[in-house]
């Protein structure tokens, strides 16, 4: 028999908003949830008419978080908001993840979770105390092939993993980083909005997260070298990582949003003793599996034959392409088991371990790179 | 000011269908519509099971589509289902369309739209006559880059049409048809509940409407040569249909349940005087531009600069996947708007005309295929 | 020990020729040809020109084929030319072919090899009673995936073959065809010099030959249908055929010479009971292996674990791209075993049978296509 | 009037000898060059046959390069020997190279040109002393589209460079390194045959020249780290670079031979202000120009509207691919021209001081590699 839904809420994601969007679709792919309220802009008159839109109980349609916490926690259980996701610029997670946590709500984070190591290693305690079940938005983990990719190095199929090769190219900040004007629209490049990195805290840390999602590798030391593009910028907006993983296993991790004209080429190769998987983002439903002495095996989504956890993140058959609120999808559904204290795989969602481990990085990464590009331990 | 959610349900599409699931994300998209019943299930404590799953009011749950009729009409306009969707096996469409348009409601069916053209052109007649709106699932007409071809041909950038070329190969009946076992399982290698057609009727008719809808352009004529397979079927599992088109424009199609493996690998290349444009459904979200003396174009989805009504199709930022659910979402999107009276793009969805001539289309391949291949006109 | 190197000649082929550099290199490539000389030019100044310019003796460039013959036939037998590739225009293949076979001589000669059915017959019987080698420049077979191919068909890799489907578009006569003064230009649009076909003799003669190749089936009947592409010209340059294999196992052929802007995008998928292959000519050295309930596998060239021929056929470690003349290349290797009188594999080389299918299949077309587009036996 | 064809002989590339076949077909692409002779084998018998199998004159197959100098300097100059080619194991090109140079020979090199920047100092000033031609055989550089990849970045298609990626991953050491019996047979894993370097020198080389060769950048500062892959090696078989190019622009070259299973997966990517393009060996006839706010273009080899240098490069139409062979070609037609004093372009092939810069490349990533990873100047 199935649980009851989800009651679920939202800071941010509303009128305008992509990843709102995205949320929306994603909860709603499995019938397991029912958004009743949020925050969902910082102007309460603006959220107020969202609501309405949406048919939405306006009194659910609250003007800031603690609103929401007192106004969820007088309802009775059944109707309460359980899970509350946060769609914010990065600057205000934590304030917010904490009072929720706090508060007992489940949360579902984009990433990353915090803008400081301290702030998530507290977090990450909370979380544990509260006994609450804490995703990170790492969406890419939840595309099946991702899974897939993961599932195969667990079984040994590529041999003990001995290079790992990522990187991920976007172009779209080029034309803003040249315009003051629209440089100022954008959090990203304001280090008091979106953290002390853009580059590598917006998408080298999806890197990252997948390297170690799916190698079930560390990456215990790095080199980086970080570029701001224009002299007037002081963010990162290209960098490029050297990484030595568990076992002194080498690395190299490649992140830019100079990268003219790229869309989301985000590529992951993971090289073993006797094979290697390739994944990319923009096709994300094959899977490249080269081995040796045999024909390059191309894996796709939907068949029987693909691992447990590749299978049920597929909704529809073979040759059916599936995207990015499907994998978003897959987060959603993982955490429905989770909330509802049902067993889940420990790839479902990336928890809160995954977001300290990215703000390590993170910050390893602007270490090395403001100090002369020497090795750091994360 | 965004109009209120429009009340939705389903025939069929209930446990376990997997083409439920694709219509129930599609209709969340744009937050436009409120799933309130339906008969989800011919066994009506499935249906009624499945209702409660999705929270929704048991007395919503129908047994039967005149249930559903009764129950509906009886409530208050603002509460009442305004658009339901077929989603049963082919030969319970007609039946059941021409109830729910007799009784004022929209309607969203699966093609075939009927099991013969005069079913058709009655309906046809009927949804006239009502005044409803009557969409058909051509889900391939909600891709962008379908609707960005569509849009590129009308204004002229390839020239006058010379020659369409489209494909459709799939290869899950290849195993069925063999064992006799799996294949009393399958409805649509039944006569009695799929129709007189498997393979074009289930896919070649995708193709036919996919070379109207994009050129704009009508099938004239065609002569076709169609295969069982197996001499114990008597249901079309291959066919290669010559066609041709509004001012003897030549065209191929060719469709297959039997190309052994192939996943949905639908293809469709127009060829005008002086450039072409070709699209592929497993990697949809691309568009190949050929032009003479001048390098190849790829379009991608999610760009200003492609067309309005591809643009409008798109939620995410280049180079982020999305897939077969979105590409109905936009089916839905667009037919909310006709469902509020509001102005949409003659493309936005297919009417009940695409319905009709699918059906003319299947039945001069019938026509054509069984007596002796030769040209029919439809 | 290597045998000696094989005298070769040419007729055409010379100053200017594209396919003239094709057959050189081609022939140099294992080193066991020599060329000595040949009829380089209509022009006989033009002829002894570029023999000079490739240092050959000039008394070898000849001003025609009697020329040819008489002076090699009047050399000591080791200095003897006895290879001649015949690289003219269509219609000057079978009388220059007759009498070469006739003084026997071996010839290599582009596709078609005649005008005509009955010229291609009587050439057979005298290549037979002559006791020559007799080669048709089919120069795809010489690829090694498409070798590959026809090797995993014959040993029963994908299950007996039950669909064929054949694509060779190109768009290169589209705009020739509505300019009157280029139209002039080419040989192959003006039926005096290029027969009585220009698409189906020019490359669906090649995607027919492809077939039979790939998959030891005869193409028994087809029915077919061609476009002129403008009311002043009145060869085909588009068809689509219809094809019957052995075993009443359906097949389509598809072609186009007004395919708007495409290069040579030639495209062969051969279906059998449990698996398929596929062959794109554009990236030549990838095979497409689908198999049911398994991966797609994708085989390149340059593999131990290929089949023999295929291994045969690359001359370079896998991912070293080798292309259009390394296929010439492999013609040229298989015809000088034969040549020399060592075992040769029945792949090695396309002989006049395969000519004479070809005629055979170009004069059914015609046929079908004239007619009312009833089926033809081959 | 076509110059008399330059005679032309060999070290190395004898029997049994990949490379050789490589340079004997492209040698004879544009009819341009006559091998007269060689020092075939280390073993003269072998040498010797080999030479008979070509049907050379016997005394024209030399015991030593010694030999060869004498025998051919004795020779009228219009029969003598004009170039050689080099193509033994590293290292003994550099003492081979000094003595043709010394006398007065044109030489093409396979890279690296010697073992030591001192050794490649001291070859580029008795080049120039002597006035000959001397090429290197970064073969990738013959590719039209690297050719018009370059001359797109030359003309400003994509602004002022401001970031590139290069990589160039294979498979085939992997399965040698932990095999002792096959390792020993290898001899670029053997310092004293191969150098100081196996992965860098053999294949990051070819990166690094690329990068120059395509952008008109010098790599002016780079930070290396490498692995050895097992214990028991001492030879780099992967490294990552980080590169600092003229005006600080940032670079990554990525290499790596034991990237498990990869043929020879060597891409460009080259960021500009305003565009991008891309190239992959292993499908080189196609080039990817990025463009902001346009759609991608994918241009190909053989269009009329390439730049000169790619048209060149190119003998047969588009469609029609050309590879490696076809890529040395290219280079050998270049450096004839330059032999026959003819104008030639810049790109034509590679000279000595792109060898000199190839081996300050390989000398700093090893002393940056094995001393803390730190930058280094070229």
């Amino acid at each position: 028999m199935k649980p009851p839904q989800i009651r679920w809420g939202m800071l941010g994601g509303g009128p305008g908003s992509l990843i709102g969007i995205v949320h929306r679709i994603a909860a709603a792919m499995g019938d397991d949830y029912r958004l009743v309220g949020g925050v969902f802009s910082a102007d309460h008159a603006k959220g107020l008419e969202f609501a309405r839109d949406l048919e939405l109980d306006p009194r659910r349609a609250y003007p800031h978080v603690d609103a929401l916490i007192a106004g969820e926690s007088a309802l009775p259980q059944e109707q309460r908001m359980r899970l509350v996701t946060i769609a914010t610029p990065n600057y205000l997670h934590y304030e917010a993840a904490k009072k929720l946590v706090g508060a007992g709500f489940h949360v579902l984070c984009e990433k990353p979770v915090t803008v400081s190591v301290a702030q998530a290693d507290e977090l990450a305690r909370l979380v544990k105390s509260r006994g609450v079940v804490f995703a990170v938005a790492h969406t890419y983990t939840g595309y099946p092939m991702v899974r897939q990719l993961r599932a195969m190095v667990a079984a040994g199929m590529i041999g003990a993993v001995q290079k790992v090769h990522v990187q991920y190219y976007q172009g779209w900040i080029n034309p803003i980083l040249r315009d003051p004007g629209k440089r100022r629209s954008v959090w990203r490049l304001d280090p008091k909005r979106g953290g002390d990195s853009s580059c590598i805290g917006d998408i080298g840390v999806h890197c990252f997260n997948l390297v170690e999602y799916t190698t079930g590798l560390r990456v215990e030391r790095l080199l980086a070298a970080t570029d701001t593009g224009t002299s007037d910028n002081t963010l990162d907006v290209d960098g490029s990582v050297l990484l030595r993983l568990t076992g002194n296993v080498p690395g190299v991790l490649c992140a830019s949003q100079i990268a003219t004209a790229e869309e989301n080429n985000l590529q992951l190769a993971v090289y073993g003793r006797t094979g290697a998987l390739k994944w990319a983002q923009e096709i994300p439903q094959r899977l490249e599996f080269l081995q040796e002495e045999r024909p390059l095996s191309v894996l796709t989504a939907g068949h029987a034959f693909n691992a447990p956890p590749a299978r049920a993140a597929s909704k529809l058959p073979p040759g059916h392409p599936e995207g990015f609120s499907d994998a978003m999808g897959n987060l959603y559904r993982g955490l429905g088991h989770a909330i509802n204290g049902e067993p889940y795989d420990s790839g479902a969602f990336p928890e809160i371990d995954a977001g300290v481990r990215g703000m390590r990085f993170i910050e390893a990464v602007l270490q090395s790179a403001s100090t002369g590009n020497h090795w750091c331990t994360l």
